[in-house]
C-alpha cells in the first residue's frame, strides 16, 4: 500500500447487522485491495427520516426476510451472530465515542468499534446505553473516565453531527456503505464488487 | 436434472431492472444448479402498497444510487442495458400475457418474457401498453389475435391476480426474488448464494 493510496470510506451504523458482518471481514478486503479503509460510523436514524423510511425490520414482508437473512449472512461469512433482544437501538453514544477515540488513535478506534459490534451482536449488550459504551471502551484499554466526560462535550457532539451530515452528503443511505474513487456500493454482498472495481479501475 | 428436482421459483416484475438482468443470466443458474427454474412474474405495485413503499427510484438518496447501479450491474453481468425513458411502467398487461402464454407452453412463455424485458430495457419500448405487449408476442411467434382477446378475459385476469397473491403469500417483496426449498433470496447479487444453498443443502 503506497502512502498516496486513496482510502475506501466504510460507513456503518452500530445497530446494523450487515454493518457488523462487514466490520468482521473488512480488514481482509483492505489487505487484498491495497487501499486503506477509513471507518466512518453514521446515524441512519437521521438518514431514514430524510428518506421517509422506517427501520428495516419494521417494513412489512421485508422485515421477516431480513431477520432470517441477518443470521444466514453471518453464517455464510463465518461470523458469530446472535440477534440482540433490543433491536434496533439508538447509536448516538457509540458514534460519538468512536470519533472521540478516532481523534486520539484510529487503530484503537477501530478495535473499539469491533468490540462495540461484538458486544451487541454476540453478547446482547445494549450498546444504546452510554454506560455500556464506556464499559466497552474500558475493556479495550481506552480512558473510560475521559470518554464519559467527553460524551457530554458540545465539541464532540458537533464532530459526530458533522460526520453524519458528511455521510448524508456522500449519499450514504444504508449500512454497510462503501465509497471508493467516488463510486458508491451498498451492502455486505457488494464487498466483492468494491474489490473488483478497485482491481479493474471500474467497468 | 431428475424429474423430481424441486424447482427454483423465480419471481420478478417486468418493470424491474434487476429482474431484467436476472432474466438474462438465470438460464445459466438453472444449468449449473440442476434445478428447473419456474418463471413467475408478479406485480410489485400491489406489494409495495402493503409494504408502505414507493418505487425504488422515488426514494430519496436510494433512488440516485439505484439509477447508477442499474447500468453498472448490467455491465458487470455483460447484459445490454438502456434506461427506459418511461420508468417504472405498470406491468399488468405483460404479467397477464405471460400467464396466458405459460398455460399454453412454458418454453414459449419464457422466450416471450425475455423478449418483453429486452424490448423495455434495450429498445425503450413502453411495455406498459397492452398493444406493445401484443406486438412483442407476435414477434416471438405467439398468436397475437388470441392474446389480444384473452387480455380482457376475466379468467386470465383472475389467474394473474392469484399469481400475485401467491407471490405475496410466499413473502416476495422485490425483484428478482428466488425461493428454493422454502428459502428466500432477494436480488441479482444473491444468485450465487442461491446456487451455494442448493449445492450445500443450506448452511
Amino acid at each position: 500500500m503506497t502512502e498516496a493510496a486513496t482510502p475506501i470510506d466504510f460507513y456503518f451504523d452500530f445497530s446494523s447487522p450487515y454493518g457488523y458482518i462487514a466490520s468482521q471481514i473488512v480488514d481482509e478486503m483492505e489487505k487484498r485491495s491495497g487501499r486503506p479503509v477509513k471507518w466512518r460510523p453514521t446515524l441512519l436514524g437521521v438518514t431514514f427520516k430524510i428518506m421517509g423510511q422506517v427501520p428495516l425490520v419494521e417494513v412489512p414482508m421485508k422485515g421477516d426476510y431480513a431477520r432470517n437473512d441477518f443470521a444466514r449472512s453471518a453464517r455464510l461469512h463465518k461470523v458469530e451472530y446472535r440477534q440482540p433482544g433490543k433491536f434496533p437501538v439508538g447509536t448516538v453514544a457509540a458514534c460519538r465515542a468512536f470519533y472521540w477515540a478516532d481523534e486520539r488513535d484510529p487503530a484503537s478506534a477501530r478495535a473499539f468499534a469491533k468490540a462495540l459490534y461484538r458486544a451487541y451482536f454476540t453478547e446482547d449488550k445494549d450498546i444504546g446505553a452510554p454506560v455500556t459504551v464506556v464499559d466497552i471502551a474500558r475493556s479495550v484499554g481506552l480512558d473510560a473516565t475521559a470518554l464519559a466526560a467527553a460524551l457530554e462535550d458540545p465539541a464532540l457532539k458537533d464532530r459526530a453531527k458533522r460526520e453524519v451530515e458528511s455521510a448524508i452528503a456522500a449519499g450514504v443511505f444504508g449500512s454497510p456503505f462503501f465509497v471508493v474513487d467516488g463510486e458508491a456500493f451498498w451492502g455486505v454482498d457488494r464487498m466483492p464488487m468494491v474489490e473488483e472495481w478497485i482491481r479493474t479501475g471500474g467497468w
